[in-house]
């Protein structure tokens, strides 16, 4: 196995519910990666390191998912050039993940988070292979082959629900 | 000139002056775009061929900026296999801006859009940079210069608030 | 049984327990309807066929239900001449069903959908008979006979609640 | 000219600029219409009387515009079999549109209100043309044209930015 | 038994067991009422009817309730001179009951309804005793005596609190 | 002039130019009135003094308006016996109105305030005036003429349109 | 056993599950409390009493919690020239908590609360022993010791997901 | 002048207008504060080294202000143990204020951050003289005299009106 391209990082290890999904579509799309816990508030110098050594380790795109008022995924891309991809997480005290939402969206200037929707982490890890493969051929395959996929299960549905 | 890399749409030419930044800063970090208005309720053949074609020509990202009811950016990701990058546009009859987030964020699995903030069309900017970054030496370090640039900016408005 | 005058389709199959409403409503009111599966994120040439031949088959009004981002009913509308209700489905992942609420009822100057209540297939089924009742007499009638329902069932709960 | 086909109504003459639209775009697409106010809770009766009589007088579609609690296009749907259209008004005290888009919006399974977006009585008018046109080849031409010309107002503007 | 002072509406039986409240702590409280299911869309000719002889049958206060796009409390308003209370009930496909608050919070100038909080139909009743209580002595005597109580019951948890 | 039956009191003078709505209405109305000042949270025991000896002034509604966290109508309810109205009032630094709105509005069980809508001092002063019209006719008969005219004034505006 | 530093209230004693947390980590952190139901709006006179007396008995810190209309916390600050910290409580009829947030959060300019996460009584437990420790170097390690585990638990979760 | 106390900071030097009414009332009630800008974003490293630093340097408070996706308050808690008080500041590109609300307050356990109102700065100062007073018998009474100065000018108020 070659090293990872792809770093999935979440606040809390309550978070791998969601964030599984983004490593299992990684996995189906062909796309090494890597995963752990790093929490902006409770490990902030883990999280420097973390960051700023991702892209000397080989690593493309940083997957970062976390709930509530969600710090990880913009002080991630503060602190590295590489894209990185946020997934707002709807945890228990959230309300209603607007906070996780707006604290990963409503980024400033200068310091890009790609968010995707409310617990979308199979989303994130697309985004994540997407990014690959603008320069990586077999991923740019796997994808266009998992679009197919997709369309054929809601053909199938439809020509279920016609008869 | 090299052909563009990055292509930048928006859903009506009333959205120039909000996206007029993602092409500013992806020229200020070299890399090469092309700019059009494609509508995807307006004008739905054109943007089918734009997002179908995109790629063939070469283009690796694909930066989409709408209003109101935003489909432009959730229906070119459902066309391409390439990362798509999804601009919340604050227009006029647009409820502050949550019908053109909330139309762009909270795609269904399968179908990525990377959404940035409302009118941040800069940060989509960086953003697609990130992309191309990932395979592209020189965009990578005009990246690092950039982030530069804004640290030292912060550093010297501290210095004088702290006189 | 004549050919259908009403389509319904949907994004997804989960949200035929939604959308099942409108298809017993319109049978209720005498309306012939076709329903089936159309995806505007995972299968964009179905929806482009089925919206763009929907009127040569005799439809005369579309009923299209979609959660989260839901792009189905105003990408159908912007592809058809023909009238286009939108029923905005509260799906799993969803912000409380803001999010199709707002991509369904905030289409630009141009391209109308007739938004109903949030799960409400319902009453898109009964806007679909008011609609085709506009020249058919029949379902004129019952509808005036569905709303005479509807008030004597509200003046029992009455009886009995004075009781 | 013929009888009108159409009813305009509004919940205040305030609403005027706004309603406007619905009227002009109804003209432009070749349906006749009337248009008045008609309060909900200034004037109950007149609306009792204006809604009940409407489908005798030849009105085959009404559209009713309202802010804050919008109670004219519930209830004037209450009192026909009408279809109505509702568009929700942004009026100066209205919490950012949401209370009048709601009041429209929410209707109880039974009595279906076609709402369009904040503000959007052009939106209204088309899809009251649309209505009409299910019976009316003339208006259908209409409206394809009309569908044709909002295509080639986008393409001159692609087209100019594109230089 | 006098005649009741107080008249309980409700859009739907569905109300009851929220609405129950207001009746049980009129009867503590000493007011007559009377209670019945009235359905502004439903059973607009009823609800026309009850609204405008409510005050000629020696009704002084009305309580009405609805959910959704609640329409009930401000056209009773409209119809009649008395003071309406409005009870925003959270229905099923209400959207968090933001649409039953707004609609029924919301009025216009001219027309007002004294809105209690969600759901809150006890307060709606005690609210009712209150306008009652300004020509009552024995009911001003009962809300005092209630107020005592409420006081009471927290002085006891306190006391089992702090041992 | 006879004692004044309605007190009217605002957190601030900054709120006189909303408030004073209510002490107009009431003046047309025939109720008189008193106004001042009294902060919650700038002058508690001034509030308490205030609701605690209202009643014995020969005070029967309380109109208190506030903004932000507005907690001056929810406090004079827990210290008086009287019908207590509240009216959200849209302060600068508030969001959008919804922090008045519900801090006034979600009382907890057994301390009702009648809550208006936003800024709507004027339908406080109305309502302030049914209530006063339980027990006394010529306020009743002022509130009919009253309406009378709101109706008049529509179909004015009504006449003139149908122009 | 020293007298208590910290005084933890709440409006109601259904909101101890929630603010039993603020008592265990003060415990945990070696700061003394006492703890009680005191309600806004049920014992006015109470919480008069309970905020006037609280700085004389010691107490430096109160830590106050409720739902809905929640004025607990800014009527104590409003009372007392000790910090306030106040804890939104999502009860049963609460909107989400919004209405809890803001009533606490919206304070006008003087009178400030330092308002926690929707439930966060852990929190306010934890800022009320750092403003002990401002002079109090026992809670100042206390506070570094708990920090410390708090990250050695994340560590310990990151060590485990890498495996 | 002895060493600073409250350490007033700001992610960007244009949110100073807001955050000047911090340094203005610490000033005026006796508490030394120093100023100046940190973004979380744009400098960490810089956040890193004040936020370890500031206990060190005899710093007893942190002020900070932030708007959008405000990291800069939750992040300086996860890198001290003093207190820190947060300022949502409405930036231009904020939806309305709630982005830097909700990403200041919903912090997760372990890691609170004393939140106020939206844009004030006045009352973060307020509340930080407040801890200061914990073990400061000047800035006690400071305090004391400023709530009196509010109730007075209130009651000044009251009387112009009265008048």
């Amino acid at each position: 196995m070659s090293s990872p391209k792809v770093g999935i990082i979440m606040g809390s290890k309550s978070d791998l519910p969601v964030m599984q999904d983004a490593a299992d579509v990684l996995k189906a799309l062909g796309v090494d990666y890597e995963i752990t816990v790093v929490s902006a508030h409770r490990t902030p110098d883990r999280m420097f390191t973390y960051a700023r050594e991702a892209a000397g380790r080989g690593i493309k795109v940083i997957i970062a998912g976390a709930g509530g008022a969600a710090h990880l995924p913009g002080m991630v891309a503060s602190l590295t050039h590489l894209p990185v991809i946020g997934v707002p997480v709807k945890s228990s005290n959230s309300i209603d993940g607007w906070d996780s939402i707006l604290s990963i969206l409503q980024m400033p200037n200068g310091i890009p988070v790609a968010t995707v929707a409310l617990n979308a982490a199979k989303n994130a890890g697309i985004l994540a292979a997407q990014i690959i493969s603008t320069s990586d051929e077999v991923v740019t395959q796997n994808l266009i082959a998992f679009k197919d996929e997709l369309r054929k299960k809601v053909e199938e549905s439809a020509a279920e629900m016609e008869k």
